[in-house]
């Protein structure tokens, strides 16, 4: 605990801060509008960069480190910090800024990166290029012969990915086009097939132009999703009304950005490019009175949605979400009743736009309690003479949500905590399909193949990945964890006790073959290929009967692998998605599985790429990277929107705790207090 | 439609019964108590059998051929008929029983049970078997050598299985015993370790006895379950309270048997041996305003549990909890706000004792709708000069739920519909694990396998085994479907677009090899082997643009096959185990896929034999066999109840509907009636 001097002035501050009706600042907290400004002020104060634009392209916060974070005896506020990518003069510059005082920001450190790759795009940029493009010439002719004027089209930016030639020069973007005009708002499903442009992101010029073939412009009928336009007639099923009604209030409480629930404590996190980020997560063990820290950080690292169709306008998206993107720019605002159910508490996040301002964005992320009418444990014991007994425990779980859209695609991205001692992730997909126009309107005119579903007259619903890879530094009871694989072994029964088998007619059964990963290379599992559980252990701490604490990593569906050949381009890039699991030994600058610079990644910076240097995992810090992973062969119901489809894991007690953590909890408030003896069956 | 004649019949007898405040029968509905007594009545009047005496092992509905049941010209109503299988005179005797006049109830046919196997244990003789047991005068020798008195114990019978040795003359099964004095109800925690019984459960008699070694007894300090003897203190994690209300009532109406529900109609039966039936489900398309088929019967049809310890006591614990206990027969009466939601309504069911008599299980069925908080699906429209859209549909989902227990284990059966037209079944596990005695109370005792974990001290959770296994008569729009594997295959860009390939720099994609299963053999699938979209088509009915109508099967997690040998007992018993995904065409005895007679079966007349026989499955009447694999390495958090860990699937529209059947629904009540332009973030 704090020494008495620290906790005194702890104290004066926390009065006073109190007195302000502030919460208490956390170390991990995401930069505030204020830091933001001082960032930006100190940037352009700095003379370290002469040349003018400069554009800011990632601003997050430089947290401290791990040790000084956790210290319960450093009581001195941590420095503030943060880390800047601008572009400017051609070049990708970072920044180290210190903000601890925001009335004189200090920028303590710059470099230039010398490498591939460019930082994620901003807004600004995008918008520009897409006005910019539908407004070229060589596209106005190509409209014209299409029978469509230049106001009838938007245009967007697609990354052009890496495929073998490094722009160091230049920073390039592809450029595509939809039809807008026709009345719907699903231009998505209206692609201007056979179009692209290419475009010098900060010149703002198109430097390259190709409209290889023409393709019919799908209808707009019936690709409208907008309630107003999608009917009447409102034909569709209507369950009843029902809302969640919790009649003390909610269960959970949000200071500042910590976050109380039941049986968890943690801190709820932004940042622009992973989007939400949960920290310092720790559940109370009610049998020992302590409450055991689980979770380091976690976050989503990388989005990677790989398309399956080799043409000149396709062949190329192999997006990015997060590196290109960013997930916390894509966030949305959550729709309460909605994207949230009633009982929902929300909370805003802040980053900047290019010009390095903050830049507000409301109830982004929200919290709530689920009652799913799900049973956390039960039990309902009927033998001869023993009238029957019956406990049930319901189970109620905490929904951390946020919704990132990145352009077609909208994800809901969950982080759930259980009571049981669970964090549970769930990634859910809707949102609308990228659409390729085709001449064809029916199956029976196809011969070759489409390289996906034609989902409506027109129109084809290209098959695709999902690789949504998690960050997830577990600290078990503390920061030195081991990797174990217990894989499941088939084994002959040899009739001998000594070699595990017993003189008995059963010829086969399983055993568990444990072991402890190494270095990196041991930490590496494609989970597909054998039977096994997966453990984050702390070796140094076991029960009272000797099995050492760990949490279990449980797959839920969603376990595909990426299929690319390992020197394709794009698989280069994303290398890491051959295997869902990963584990490394912890490093502070190892955050984004696509590299620092994943625009135009080459693959060295990656994850495949750090884990390469087989640093040792046994009994060190470690962190878990898990990749939900998904093959999308569409159909015609995910036309003109998607109904949502999840994939999840979660990381579950396993021998962390002595016992079932729910065993002393009452029973639900409508039963008796005491075990419910009630006549059963038989 | 029904002829006119016909229909004024029909509105004549609906009156009748609606008259008489009755819903109208269904020809699958579960046999009634008046008719269980006719069944009753007739099998005892018969002269077919006069050995007593005879006891009832299973009475189900012989539903009518399914030609009869769907074909819409028979107005007649169907004749009712019960299959029941009974023990006399050391044989199993087969009996259809016509009850559509049950004051005039009639033995159509009898035969007499010839191979192996014998039909599912009554609660009688199970609790018979268990009081000789304790009462047997060498059981009693070793109690009093382990300081223990017959009335501290507790016997119960365990399936004996089979391992070589054909059992015909006689019906045995094994006993085993738990120590149940000492002040908890959790006696699974206190085996008799080392001690095992046979008796004859016909002639009840103990006619085999085995004391092969003394093991300690784990201590009862810490293994009670009861509310109130597992606290004070209670001191778990306490969430607020929460409840769903319905401020419209429930969505969902119950007519006798049939539930309707939003765009959903369904049957739910009752049968002793299986549990839950969901019959006739239809999902109504709302843009052709026709109701469509999608699943004609489906049920639990085994849940088969191996335990991966060979020793004396443990090698025949391969349990197959349908066929050898009777799922329905093991269904527990529902705790209301525990088990199932305050919105929640219940259903009985009916079976018989093995005096043929009817026995009522209350509330064993419930019915609620789930307010998850989740999302059907959503966009949010966000493009440089566009404004943003944002549109979001709430989810609604309908659960049907039962809880089986079978001794130790409590399974949560559900079957939850979703508007989207999916069908998802979860299999939810809870309950107290099958737990060994020993001697140790620490791991660093132990140098050899334990076949286990050690989860407290004196006590090993033993390794195994649950694979649930699903019936799952699809009928997509007809009876005649055809099961496809959409294999995903890696291919190298050619550079040729005749062979699927572009000019362009990407290498590699993945397109989808698309096979129709022409017969059983291949429609077996070990779904972890290669990545594949599995579907149920009709051939005959494609949408607009030419896919063929269909269902996938999506797993999600719990997709473990069995390990044990081919050539072991067990595994031969239930050798369809290496596959979660079987194929065959509809017969309407292939119900029971570890064979009619599973207790001591030996493989002959189980779901992989059946396939043998290699049928065609093109464009025929099949039936997808689903089973649901996990395999459990237990751990402290399971002692000494554990909390609950699921496995599911869900079967969801693949090109059923012309596009997505929730684009028509408006948005949720708080939100203006048209699309919601917001202002969003960037």
């Amino acid at each position: 605990m704090y020494p008495p001097q620290v906790l005194a002035i702890f104290f004066a501050v926390a009065t006073a801060i109190e007195a302000l009706s502030s919460p208490l600042p956390h170390p991990l907290d995401p930069l505030s509008p204020t830091e933001l400004t001082a960032v930006r002020s100190a940037v352009l104060a700095s003379s370290l960069v002469s040349s003018r634009p400069i554009s800011f392209h990632y601003v997050g916060l430089d947290e401290p480190e791990k040790a000084d974070v956790l210290s319960p005896t450093n009581g001195s506020i941590l420095p503030r910090r943060a880390f800047v990518i601008a572009r400017a003069g051609g070049l990708s510059h970072e920044f180290y800024v210190d903000i601890t005082n925001t009335s004189a920001p200090l920028v303590v450190s710059h470099g230039i990166h010398g490498g591939p790759g460019f930082p994620m795009f901003t807004t600004e940029e995008q918008v520009a290029a897409g006005r910019l493009s539908r407004e070229y010439p060589p596209l106005k002719e190509s409209l014209r012969r299409r029978g469509l004027a230049f106001t009838d089209v938007g245009c967007g930016v697609f990354s052009m990915g890496w495929f073998g030639k490094v722009n160091e020069a230049r920073r390039l973007a592809k450029v595509q086009c939809f039809v807008v005009a026709g009345g719907t708002a699903n231009f998505y499903a209206r692609p201007l097939e056979g179009v692209t442009l290419l475009v010098d992101l900060e010149k703002l010029v198109i430097v390259g132009y190709r409209d290889r073939a023409v393709y019919s412009v799908p209808k707009a009928e019936g690709t409208d999703y907008r309630a107003g336009k999608a009917g009447p007639p409102f034909n569709g099923p209507v369950p009843a009304p029902g809302v969640v009604v919790q009649p003390e209030g909610k269960g959970f409480h949000i200071d500042g950005h910590i976050v109380r629930w039941a049986n968890w404590e943690f801190h709820v996190g932004f940042d622009m490019r992973a989007g939400t980020v949960i920290s310092m997560a720790s559940v109370h063990d009610s049998d020992a009175d302590l409450w055991r820290r689980v979770l380091y950080r976690g976050f989503v690292s990388e989005i990677f949605v790989p398309y399956m169709d080799p043409e000149e306008e396709w062949y190329f998206h192999t997006f990015m979400d997060a590196g290109e993107y960013g997930l916390g720019v894509s966030a949305v605002q959550l729709q309460p009743g909605a994207d949230c159910p009633a009982n929902a508490a929300y909370m805003d996040g802040y980053y900047i736009d290019a010009d390095g301002k903050p830049v507000k964005s409301e109830n982004i992320i929200c919290v709530f309690e689920r009652y799913a009418g799900d049973v956390a444990w039960r039990h309902t014991g009927v033998a001869g003479p023993i009238a029957p007994i019956t406990e049930v425990r319901p189970e109620v779980t905490l929904v951390v949500r946020m919704v990132v859209t990145v352009g077609n695609y909208d994800y809901t991205l969950d982080w759930e905590f259980k009571t049981v001692g669970s964090i549970k992730t769930v990634v859910s997909l809707s949102g609308i399909l990228e659409m390729k126009a085709t001449n064809y309107t029916h199956i029976d005119q196809i011969r070759d193949d489409i390289h996906g579903t034609l989902v409506a007259e027109n129109t084809i619903g290209v098959y695709h990945d999902h690789f949504i890879t998690y960050h997830l530094d577990l600290d078990i009871d503390g920061n030195k964890n081991s990797f174990i694989k217990n894989t499941v072994v088939p084994k002959r029964n040899t009739g001998v006790p000594a070699t595990g088998g017993a003189p008995t007619p059963r010829r086969s059964y399983w055993t568990v073959l444990s072991e402890v990963a190494e270095t990196e290379a041991e930490g590496q599992v494609n989970i597909n290929d054998t039977p096994a559980d997966l453990l984050f252990v702390n070796l140094s701490k076991k029960t009272k009967v000797g099995n050492e604490v760990g949490y279990r990593l449980i797959p839920a569906g969603a376990t595909a692998t990426s299929l690319l050949t390992d020197d394709d381009y794009p698989q280069r890039r994303a290398s890491y998605t051959k295997k869902q699991v990963w584990v490394t030994s912890y490093n502070k600058s190892d955050k984004w599985t696509s590299g620092l610079y994943a625009e135009q990644s080459t693959g060295d910076d990656n994850l495949a790429a750090w884990s390469k240097r087989n640093r040792r995992i046994k009994d060190e810090d470690i962190v878990l990277w898990y990749t939900v992973g998904l093959h999308h062969l569409p159909c015609q119901e995910d036309f003109p929107v998607m109904p949502t489809i999840s994939g999840a894991f979660e990381l579950r007690p396993y021998n962390f705790f002595e016992r079932n953590p729910l065993i002393r909890i009452r029973p639900p408030g409508n039963s008796p207090n005491c075990s419910c003896s009630v006549g059963g069956s038989g």
